[in-house]
Parts: C-alpha cells; structure tokens; sequence
C-alpha cells in the first residue's frame, strides 16, 4: 500500500550541545539507522578502514568531487577537505535505510540547499548557563576559550529558524526519544508519501 | 526556555477506518489529551450532561454561533445541528493541553481553513479488502449498502492530500503509537515555538 523511501536526518547545533552522544544512543537503538561516512583527503590513521571510516580519497580526486557536485556539503580543515558524499547517501536511502548525519550548522546549511527533503533537527543545550557547565566540566579550555564558545553559540542559535526541528538536550534518554519520535512522524508525513490504494 | 501551547489533532478518514477506537486508546494512554466536546441542538438524552457529553443548545443559539464565527466546523444531520465550539477549544490549548477532534472530512477541511495550525491526520484502512471486511464483520449493512460505503470509501482517498500525516491502521496499538510520535515530534516543530535562550 505504501512505499517509503528512507530519511536523511541531519543532526546540528552549537558545539556543546551533546549532538555526539544523542547521535550514539540513536544508532545504538534503531539500527536500521545508517551513520553516514564522510569523505576526506586526510591520510588514514592506523585502524581506519576506507568506506567505513571514511572515504579516503586524494586531493585531486575531492576536488573533482566538488567540481561534479557529489558532495552533499564540504569544508576545508588544517589543509584537509572533509565532506559528505552524495552517492553512498542516495544508496542507503533508496534501498529503504535512514541516514544520519552530524554535521556543523554551516555543513547542515548546505545540505539543506541540495537535499530540503532532510530532515534537519536542530539540538540545543537547555540553557546558556548549563552549556558553560558542560564545557567547564570537559576541563580542557582556558576562560578565554569558554568565554569565546559562548558566545557563538549564542550566534548559532539565530540559525535555529533554518531547521524543522529542535530538540532541547536536557536529558539524553529524553532527547534520543524526541528524535525516534520525529522520525516516525517523519515517515507518517502525506507529502513523503507514494500511496497506492490497493484492492480497488 | 520554551513555551509551548496545546496542539489541535484533527483525526479523520473514510468510515470503517477505525478512528474511533484508536481515539479511545490514544484518549486512555495520554491524559493531557482532552476529546472535544461537540456542541448540538438535538436532546440530550437520558444521562448525557451538557458540557460533558455535547454543549446542548437551542436552534437559535447555535445559528447565533454559526453567525458569530463561534464554530470551528458544522454540520446538519437529520434537521439537528453539530458542531465544534472554538471557545472549548482554544481554553484547553491555550491552557497547554492538547484537544482531539475525531470527525469526518469535510468537517476536518472546514477546521483547517478556519485552523491552519492544526495537525490534520488521515487514518486509512490497510486496504480495500480489509475494509469491506471490517463492514461485513459489523453484520449490520445490506450488500448494496457495502459496496456504497466502499465506493465512497475510495473517494474519500483523495482527501489524503489535504491532511498533514496518514497513518494506516493495519493494528492499532501500532497505529496509536504512530499517533504519539506525530504528536510528540509536532510539539519539536521549529515553526510552533516561541524561543527564548536564557542564560544571555
């Protein structure tokens, strides 16, 4: 009666806000959830695996990525390019997967411009003062830093408007549910909806 | 950090669909779900109480309300008229609870002219086959009649566009938990919330 394809779900917002472990508890609880593999022309370190870690590629080889748009987003980090292939995508979520993607706001932005049939969830830390809390426990920032953090995800925060979704992370196990939820509402959606009224 | 209203949840579909037993469920399983409580100018019948089971009116209040633009949606059956106060319902979600509205659709198109904001969800049979079985199963109709129903039935598919979300009700308590999530992942939705990031 229906057919569905599968969702790209791409999870974003402010550094601090806890994207990483919700992303975790989310994979770890639906499997049939794909993690995507980025694309990078940094060198493997020992262990990864190409096409599991990520796509290993040369320089040369991204650049005519970007050039034949294949890349779902990219960025430039320390000489290195980072970004979101396009075909193992489309692979995973015509064969019926749903994809997850954690990305920064601006990555996110991209792909919101050549894939709005996303569904693009905005996390955010409940409060300002919670965040700051967050960052002080990890020990690893000089006040400076902390300070400077704070104050772009106060920037970060104006970009809430450009998602579907936002889900505060107050509680992990609150938020991984809030997410499940947004993906079954997701497939229930008419508008994603090829339906073939069968017995007729 | 957020404030959130109630939301409105239109429930509707072609009749044999089984809206109203996943209301009931829905109704036991979240109590901050309030049925709407239609109002009428029939008589009430012994035990029912006005404001409980119908808002009973006179002919003359209910066209005053119909002329007022008091109601979200009316019809007439059998030279009574029903309808769905808006009062009721805007004091309920204002008050943050959520209201369910199980009606048939041109009652459920009315509301979303006069309540875009709404989340219109279409629920369907698994299948034609199953829903003429659901009919014979009741013993209740004639053959001809049957088949009237059913050739409504598909009809009424075509309404599936104008609605939000379908969910097909192949077993309910899949259906009902269907049902939670679009509500859950509604009250996510960017565009119905009013957010103030506290802590700046």
């Amino acid at each position: 009666m229906e057919q569905n394809n599968g969702l790209l779900i791409v999870l974003s917002g402010p550094s601090g806000a806890g994207k990483g472990t919700i992303c975790r508890e989310l994979l770890k609880e639906m499997p049939q959830v794909k993690y995507s593999v980025s694309a990078t022309t940094r060198e493997p370190r020992p262990g990864e695996v190409d096409g599991l870690h990520y796509y290993f590629r040369k320089k040369e080889e991204f650049q005519d990525m970007i050039e034949k748009e294949e890349l779902l987003e990219w960025a430039e980090f320390c000489g290195n390019y980072y970004g979101t292939p396009r075909f193992a995508v489309e692979q995973a979520i015509q064969a019926g997967n749903d994809v997850l993607l954690e990305i920064e706001i601006q990555g996110a932005l991209q792909v919101k411009k050549v894939y709005p049939q996303g569904v693009f969830v905005f996390i955010v830390p409940p409060s300002l003062d919670e965040l700051s809390q967050r960052i002080h426990n990890r020990g690893t920032e000089t006040k400076e830093a902390i300070e400077k953090r704070l104050q772009t995800a106060v920037k970060e925060m104006e970009y809430i408007k450009e998602y579907d979704y936002v889900v505060v992370n107050d509680e992990i196990p609150i938020a991984v549910e809030k997410l499940k939820s947004i993906l079954t509402a997701e497939k229930c959606r008419v508008s994603r909806k090829t339906f073939v009224f069968q017995g007729v």
